[in-house]
């Protein structure tokens, strides 16, 4: 566990980056950070690369659904009130958002036990869009709790 | 507050839609969740735009170096060990993580007091690319730090 | 859901205070902060009496089980080194946290699903307890996952 | 910092436990778990203890300031309506129960910055008790909030 490849304790500073880099490269939760920056794109195909651009994208499909419950919540819904504001919709919304974060957080440390946050998650995002349905005008809320909930379930 | 303009209540629901998405587009806090799909690359430019933008680029900025810091820390730092296990810098790494998505949360639900909380998680940010760069084989994490640092100072 | 009751809204600052605390003490997530101050201690048994205490026990052992994990991962574990920083023990430690101060924000914010995040949070506690019984010298943080596994176990 | 006493690694379980029991006794931040169960009541004063009684004091103001911000945000004000989800109201008592955790973090992780987090903490439980006492009847929130902002003061 604790062992130090001599390249990485010896080597240059540009060689232990790289080193590191590889290390990202091939980690299973590797993407997330990198994507953002295009940093993968020209990645070759790789044994275990399905299984991690799956986690990559429920990484990415958490932490969209946790920016657009949070900000719809504290913005547009507390703004409008009336049924925007009503006590299950909103508690919905918040706790959405922070499940969310809790999931994307799990897989981004790689924990073993991800699958049954993002069991959990992918209910709690269905159950947010059926509430933005009901509500009527959160249609791109809906939409991303329901791409959020398809890419957790694929993590179960 | 709490007044419904006819047209989201009594309009068809496009309509509605369209309501909302003028409110998060001219909203200050708005491209965060709208930025990742590329739906803000067609906006016009509107007054306030500058403002949103900076706010826009700080959002994305903490959510990066949170992703950055907590997947390093939790996947290469503990895997390696050594002195990347060291208490100060992983201590340092996961609080780092933590404040940057704090101070996201709060400009997301666009606090009146997100620039007291983005001039501590800057702060961190400074320190936590400083630990970095001493590791030496975390450059990306430091560029990462230094980017949110900077973004974060400019909400002060 | 919005109607004010007259007591609340005309009435002297005292009885709404008073108003406020009867909501609480029948919500059924009441105890949580009342009962760090003993202000629960006088209450009358009542109709949802019970699921509220026990909801209330498994906010508080979420709570405690954060508090002990957190702290005795990023101090004393990661002062010791060894097998005390090991990859999937500290990974668990630090998920097991995250995870019991969700399942407590589930709680205190009442929510319909919380049931579903506590399921969650079981077994992560229990994952972190097996992982300090391993370790050894961690039987305080082992005994409070097990008392948070049991008490998150109650509420699925 | 790796280094492991023989004790830990030879001595009996008890041995080992007592040995880990000292730490956190001895730790600057011991208190937060341990206090719940009463655990340092006997304690004896030692050097450091000023500060140890202060921190600990601070981090259990955060963590009751946070559960009382969340639940009477999702609860009492949901429920109630009116002025009590007015957006400025609703959206600082939610702010103040995420700072709150984070700055309770912050400290149980003995983080070298958690002063910056505090002052910051301290900042928004004021304005958070000010929007209490505006709406009326929110004394004891308003109350834990004063009580943390001032403890949080004290790490700064």
């Amino acid at each position: 566990m604790n062992t130090q490849l001599p390249i990485d304790t010896r080597g240059s500073p540009s060689a232990a980056n790289a080193s590191r880099r590889r290390f990202l490269q091939n980690s299973i939760t590797a993407g997330a950070a990198l994507a953002s920056t295009g940093a993968l794109a020209a990645e070759q195909p790789s044994p275990g690369h399905q299984m991690a651009a799956a986690m990559q994208a429920a990484i990415k499909a958490c932490l969209d659904c946790h920016s657009m419950c949070l900000q719809t919540a504290m913005n547009y819904c507390l703004e409008k009130g009336g049924r925007h504001v009503g006590a299950a919709h909103l508690r919905l919304m918040l706790n959405c958002a922070e499940l969310c974060q809790t999931s994307a957080n799990f897989m981004l440390s790689n924990s073993p036990l991800h699958g049954r946050v993002c069991g959990a998650c992918a209910e709690v995002c269905e159950a947010c869009a059926r509430s933005c349905e009901d509500i009527g005008d959160l249609r791109e809320c809906r939409e991303e709790c329901l791409r959020c909930a398809k890419s957790c379930r694929s993590m179960t």
